[in-house]
């Protein structure tokens, strides 16, 4: 069960359940592909993009971030963004891959995380 | 293997060697995360994946885009676009999921839109 954690005029993010922090950002507007998108809701997509990688980098210490847009069974533009781990359950594969192992991660709180999630995507870049 | 089809100062493009039209945006700018690279680097890649992701709804017809970046084995920017359709061999699982069926695929030749490739990305939208 995904949970919507931030939302503004063009996009909402919802973290999905996972070993790993992993947030979806969906577009308001509802939309097949990105480029049906309008121009504004492109721009915020690629930005909050950015702002949440750099700083899932700094809080969660990732060995590497992934990023994904499939939306494949149901056609309604989301992105994906995903700290990875060398001892998460698919590293080095995507978490769409072959599970590689059970997970044993000692990774920081979402909690602390998420408090500054409005901080960060309200006032850094606009 | 994969073919360099395209380049200019911020980034090169390559065409994967699959079933599908699968193609792969690099950064000339050699970094690990996309949060790393030079903000024109950034909006380059934004703007190409954008661009790619109109040209091939409008010439493949596919049924879904597909974009990601994971770069986990080795950890170099690089963004695949892919189009996907109903009868390819993983849909509607992402490509690095499960093989769903032999692909079956009647689609456009990629050489006719990789005539188009220069004209699309050095002139539009710049």
């Amino acid at each position: 069960m995904a949970e919507k954690i931030y939302e503004n005029e063009w996009i909402f993010i919802e973290q999905e359940a996972a070993d790993i922090p992993w947030l979806k950002i969906f577009t308001q507007q509802q939309a097949k592909e990105m480029s049906d998108c309008d121009e504004a809701t492109q721009q915020e997509i690629f930005r909050v993009l950015l702002i949440l990688e750099k700083a899932m980098i700094r809080y969660f210490k990732p060995d590497k971030i992934n990023i994904a847009s499939f939306a494949n069974y149901l056609p309604r533009v989301h992105w994906h963004i995903m700290a990875r781990y060398r001892g998460d359950s698919h590293f080095p594969e995507p978490m769409w891959g072959a599970r590689q192992r059970e997970a044993d991660l000692d990774i920081p709180e979402m909690t602390g995380f998420l408090e500054n999630l409005s901080v960060l995507l309200d006032e850094a870049g606009k």
